[in-house]
């Protein structure tokens, strides 16, 4: 058992709870929240916080994560010529081990903002998944089919793959976006939802020109559209959904479709602000992702947090918009529940184990007027004392305990880079 | 002599420069940059750097330290009531003392951001000062004269005072904006800045409203207003500058008048986001800044940076827009000119030892695809790995150097807010 003491515990029934107390944790779950016991048991680890604030780490509910190799590569370029130019060519030279060694990098970049699971879009699903169970770290896989997929059947292969492989892995149904994808092969995808009756996610809705396009096929747009033809009777999830109507809020209030906002890569990429506010008063769910380095640049959850607050004032012209509580909420238990970690959305007794410990001790914590704002409003990364992820501490104090070491990883990642950017 | 090896060092002649080499201090100055010497002096101290990147310090140009007291105090409120609720009533209270121990507090948050240099607006200029001069730090004093003023005369006091006090401490003229002085003061502020050949410098443009009762009292936009009665006779600048027109921004362009933009503060307060492409490619400089706390809530150059460069290409829904390398410029070179501090602008012999070193051996930092563009994107104040003012490292790997323990510093903070709040 670890114990966690003298620090204030923060969680998510009924709202927001600050409490001075304690947290245990035996194996991958927390045993204890709460008050000293008279009577206690024996620790392996007893890591006094010392004031500090302990609380469900951050689920970066949308990435892909081994785009750490696009980083600062070619920024400030228009949207279609950095896709056409300097994405996909380089993409199409990325291996197996490339995707293994690169999300390794995207996992130590996660434990240092506080993020203990991400839902990743991407490729070469074996190394990926390798990858996070070697790290320790966790992680939903999202299927990202399209037209480009010669085989789709693997979907259904890998989706019964990876919901075995590693109490750390799990897998979700989804396509890459109705712009890539054609109605044959989205049918396909609802029929495998309806087969395991499984919630399915997509990009949706992420620029104006893509709502624009699924019109024009389909006289819908992409949120209506995809509920006609049944792809979220079991609920799911849209990426970024920047350009919802209020018709497009009303279904996926209804069919329990998650809204995982990514406010950087939208104004990096020039595509608009999400109407968080507008959502959530359509009772639409609501979570918070990075989406990937290649269009963020970092994948910094306190960077999301921030911005989606203080967006949603200056969308709506209005410093009472985007308030922080929610916020909060939306980056632990929305994108825990999101991604179906619903074992992980908060501290209580018998969760999952994944949680972090932020440092009051530095400058832009103090003073202590209200935790939940200093930490969506003030907070950084180098708040960041420790990340635990089913039980271990993969991160503590600026050290990774993730099997490798940081300089293999750093080399791999730059070896990368130079052969496929040569 | 303390001699920094074994990095690349980032300048700003002609551009961006990053290259292999060193940098050599002596006292307050900067005696060498550039490759290792044959013959080589004794140090006091050598310092390796590991690949990391040595830099000018980031200069805030536009801050009211002492308002970290309101740090998530009254979030997510409209603006109004904000202001007349919570931050005037409490503002009254503050006393020499408070603004002393707060400004401490500031000045830490600081030094862990990559800050060498603020530009600061707000009163008790005595206790202001002498922190400053305590710490070690280096600040540039802003009069904010105002109808509230009961004795304007003092500010030409000041001038005199702060302009003779410490290698630390310089003094500039100001007023705190148009909305809130009256004509005959704005023109004895003019007189001010005609007997010292002074640079002025008001808070500019922030909000549409300001600029509508500027427009409906005198039938002129705030900078041309200004620029009519010669308060920009001798330069100067303008804090915010978000809802700046055309003929503005010739104006200023011709006036040699600075936009010292905020973006944090503009987006919390639900203001708008400042035309900086427009304004650069009408010829105006350039500089940034935090704001206070109170409506940031952080101080924190990275964000500002991140900001200034993303928030273009929302605003002009074209990624291009507000490009990396301009917003680095604006952070380092421009915000020292726009202070009058033109020698801490870069690292060159002969200018002052206020610069920083960036970590990267940070996974947000890596791969290293482009230096400047990783510090604007992807960088945190979680990779300053140093920061030295006037030749003193004031901070180093999470270590404060400035007098007073950091504890101290936190329970003065949190008594001033316990007192004022109660």
């Amino acid at each position: 058992m670890i114990r966690f003491y003298n620090g204030y515990v923060l969680s998510f029934s009924g709202g927001i709870n600050v409490k001075y107390g304690e947290v245990w944790t035996e194996g991958s779950r927390i045993v204890h929240v709460g008050d000293k016991k008279a009577d206690m048991p024996s620790f392996e680890r007893e890591i006094d916080l010392k004031g500090d604030v302990i609380m469900p780490g951050f689920k970066n509910a949308h990435s892909h994560t081994a785009m750490v190799l696009f980083r600062s590569l070619a920024d400030d370029m228009e949207l279609h010529s950095w896709l056409s130019d300097k994405i996909w060519p380089n993409e199409a030279k990325m291996t197996g081990e490339d995707v293994y060694h690169l999300t390794k990098l995207g996992i130590k970049e996660y434990l240092s903002s506080g993020i203990t699971a991400s839902f990743d879009m991407y490729f070469k699903n074996d190394f990926y998944a390798k990858a996070n169970a070697d790290t320790g770290f966790r992680t939903v896989i999202c299927s990202g089919m399209n037209n480009f997929d010669a085989d789709i059947t693997n979907i259904e292969r890998e989706y019964l793959k990876f919901n075995n492989y590693s109490e750390l892995v799990s897998y979700k149904l989804g396509i890459h976006g109705e712009y890539t994808t054609s109605m044959e092969r989205m049918e396909y995808m609802v029929s495998l939802a309806r087969k395991y009756k499984a919630p399915c996610y997509t990009h949706m809705s992420e620029t104006k020109s893509e709502v624009d396009g699924c019109i024009e096929r389909y006289g819908l747009t992409p949120t209506q559209l995809l509920a006609k033809i049944g792809f979220f009777d079991y609920g799911g999830g849209g990426f970024h959904c920047v350009w919802v109507n209020e018709e497009d809020m009303r279904i996926m209030a209804e069919k329990n479709v998650y809204a995982v906002s990514c406010p950087a890569s939208n104004l990096k990429l020039g595509s608009g602000i999400a109407p968080i506010d507008a959502m959530a008063n359509a009772g639409v769910k609501l979570a918070l992702g990075t989406d990937g380095a290649g269009s963020n640049n970092a994948l910094d959850m306190f960077r999301e947090m921030y911005l989606v607050s203080v967006l949603q004032k200056q969308l709506l012209s209005d410093a009472a918009a985007g308030c922080a509580d929610r916020t909060l909420q939306m980056a632990c238990v929305g994108g825990a529940r999101a991604m179906g970690l619903d074992d992980c959305d908060d501290l209580a007794v018998g969760k999952l184990a994944d949680l972090i410990v932020i440092d009051m001790s530095q400058p832009n914590m103090q003073p202590v007027n209200n935790i939940p704002h200093n930490i969506v409003y003030s907070g950084s990364k180098s708040n960041v004392r420790l990340t635990m992820v089913n039980g271990r501490v993969l991160y503590e104090n600026g050290v990774y305990h993730i099997g490798e070491s940081v300089e293999d990883i750093y080399r791999s990642a730059n070896e990368c880079a130079k052969r496929i950017f040569a």
